[in-house]
């Protein structure tokens, strides 16, 4: 792997100007930087949002290609040729089997466990920083990934022909390091947990010339999480939804999907309009939640311990952030047990026909604890962010799904089991009534 | 599961006809059966094409869903609310980076390892047959499977609220049979394989009111493989490639292709173009490649024994029209080892970043030999179907793709880890040098 050539900024049409400090606004050419030199804030894509109003319509994004990348003018490349693998518009699927379940009217699940290539909303993100990454000459790219940032990072890095090396927690699921190796990166395992994998690849992008789409090259990286706001917006009309759910780790996602929101109002795309945000962690690494339980506006760290392991952060960068906009928004921050996560699971896969990992496990029953807490309307249009694939996360569900039934292959052998399967359906109902 | 109340048909403006016998031309009401009384032969769906000319344009195709519902006219449906839950429109991938390996120039993967919703061409098929099982009053459906049709068939039925009951062989992939399990349905584990399972089940769809997708239904349900011709010439802009390779199960999923392709032109919506048809199967299950080969018009039945389990089918439906079609446009059929198959699934994910199952690895790797060969003209617009995805046989793979560097959490663990395998780099590549 070649060490990075960086600082090749080139002048285009690009309509986003700078990277600005969220806390202080100081303002910096948008290079490969993530933190404030005045007030060690994070940094943030600004834009010349009077440009967009005058380029961008309803039409011109609907003329663009079937991706994230029809909302380029909105994301921080200055390339006309992304890398464009398919990743984002996602189906947004009107969910009245769960709606139902759940006594709501009008409920969605934005499925992002189908999302492309690597079926998480990862892909979103990394297409968006490897473009970047090209853009400022690197030739080496990284992470520090909870799994599905590592799987995604190292297949497009793969398409786009970037040397890649990816840093996991040595504990993840066995789906999430098969699907990374697969791609032939190398991948550093590190006995620790995320937040002590963060720590490690903070310095190693200090000390080598690697392009960390979650650290140095963060402030693009997350621009990508503004097009599950823009895409639910164009698929439900036009029109914002009155409430989102979305699972909390670092807190990026949902800020990003909150700035996609505002952004399209900014511009005129869609009716201003409040809507409410609500955020689900795992109880064993709840930060967030507890955070804005207590009223806090400070986050304080926790040593992780949940099947969750995708959003299992315990010092999470724009918690504060995430706290902020529930609060503000009138939504709230719900956690739940493992045994919960894996009920919600099973009851997306049972209702709706997809199947989530242990995140958006987590994102259902947070929902559904919402709803009978009365913090969700039955009328009230919500959107439910699913960000990742069941099948990467096996081990949380096996043996909590039934079994197969073993036949030979006869007829009357099928008829015994369907005979068994039948009483065992009337003694499970027969419990029921008891 | 209550039984099906069948022979529902309505009136409606629908442009398909009939059933009709593929070998004596016999007509029958479009009804749940799949083989002729007359000769028994197979069934297949007639469509009046004249009022498809008439009616269907590039436009009206492309201001439909997003979805393979934007085809509706070309397949046997009724309704105008079909089961959509985002199925088709996978991205066709221009892959320079597989082609330059191969000595290609314009190479495209048509990538279904991420169609929604269970990530296979199957999800196609289902989504039409239990549309149609609908129709025709069916509340329970089934399926014999070799896993993906099994994970397609539960996950659809679910997000419908049909009753679902899937046969699979016992010794079937963990993932796919865990990937079917987290939906709920009845699942019966034969003890046999695929042709044994597909035996049994056609009994059972005598003798239950079931809707078999792949037995009773199958004239409706395989014209869902036909979108995979339709996508590709529309994403090639209107245009038919010059040369598809896919692969070979049943051979259902080559002759729709075809058949697509061929509606297209005939209703004018392509121009008129020889496409070469090319087919991939495992050497341990060839029998349509071992009858291309020897250039017969029968296929004597094997039984299968290969890692390629999705497209292990020993005695093939559609085998001797796959052959048919290979042999009048020029095309080959082909097969490869298992250690082929694995290391064709490698290539695709580390040129292209997509990770296939054993089934694409297989495509891939017969790909590689026709090109070998001569048989792939390095100019030839050619389009690889890659139909299931990685994640669902990850035991085909382990053991083949490296481990993971573990380090501790600090920059000397990690530098050490880093040098040591650079070192190993240089060793591997001193050896390629030697």
């Amino acid at each position: 792997m070649t060490q990075a050539t960086q600082h090749q900024t080139q002048q285009t049409s690009a309509t986003f100007k700078a990277l600005k400090c969220k806390e202080c606004g100081t303002e910096y050419e948008p290079q490969a930087i993530h933190v404030c030199e005045e007030c060690f804030g994070p940094l943030e894509v600004s834009y010349d949002y009077d440009a967009l109003r005058r380029h961008v319509t309803r039409e011109t994004i609907q003329a663009g290609p079937n991706s994230i990348w029809r909302y380029r003018p909105f994301l921080p490349v200055m390339t006309d040729n992304p890398i464009d693998v398919g990743t984002g518009m996602t189906p947004l699927v009107k969910s009245n089997r769960l709606a139902r379940r759940l006594g709501l009217k009008n409920l969605y699940i934005k499925n992002d466990a189908v999302n492309m290539p690597t079926l998480s909303f990862k892909d979103r993100v990394v297409s968006v920083a490897l473009t970047r990454a090209k853009e400022l000459g690197f030739s080496t790219v990284s992470c520090a990934s909870t799994g599905n940032l590592a799987n995604s990072t190292a297949a497009i890095a793969a398409h786009a022909g970037l040397d890649c090396c990816v840093f996991i927690p040595a504990d993840l699921e066995a789906g999430k390091v098969l699907g990374t190796l697969i791609y032939s990166p190398t991948v550093m395992a590190v006995e620790g947990n995320y937040d002590q994998v963060n720590r490690l690849c903070c310095e190693v992008a200090n000390t080598h010339g690697w392009g960390f789409v979650n650290i140095n090259l963060r402030p693009y990286y997350s621009e990508g999480s503004k097009t599950l706001g823009y895409e639910v917006a164009e698929q439900l009309g036009w029109k914002l939804p009155d409430h989102i759910v979305a699972p909390l780790a670092s807190g990026s996602l949902f800020t990003k999907i909150y700035k996609g929101f505002q952004e399209f109002i900014q511009v005129g795309l869609v009716d201003d309009k409040k809507v409410r945000f609500s955020g689900a962690q795992a109880e064993g690494c709840s930060p967030i939640a507890q955070a804005f339980r207590e009223g806090r506006d400070f986050v304080t760290p926790v040593k992780p311990n949940t099947i969750a392991k995708s959003i299992a952060i315990g010092n999470p960068a724009d918690g504060v952030y995430a706290v902020d906009i529930a609060q503000k928004t009138g939504g709230n921050i719900e956690s739940v047990s493992d045994a919960e996560i894996v009920e919600g699971m099973k009851l997306l896969a049972e209702t709706e026909g997809i199947f989530t990992e242990t995140a958006g496990g987590t994102t259902i029953a947070v929902l559904k604890k919402l709803v009978e807490a009365g913090k969700i309307d039955p009328d009230e249009t919500t959107v439910v962010y699913i960000t990742g694939n069941g099948l990467k996360t096996q081990e949380a569900i096996q043996g909590y799904i039934g079994e197969p039934l073993t036949i030979e292959p006869k007829l009357d052998s099928f008829e015994r089991a369907l005979e068994r399967s039948h009483t065992l359906d009337r003694l499970e109902w027969q419990q029921v009534l008891i």
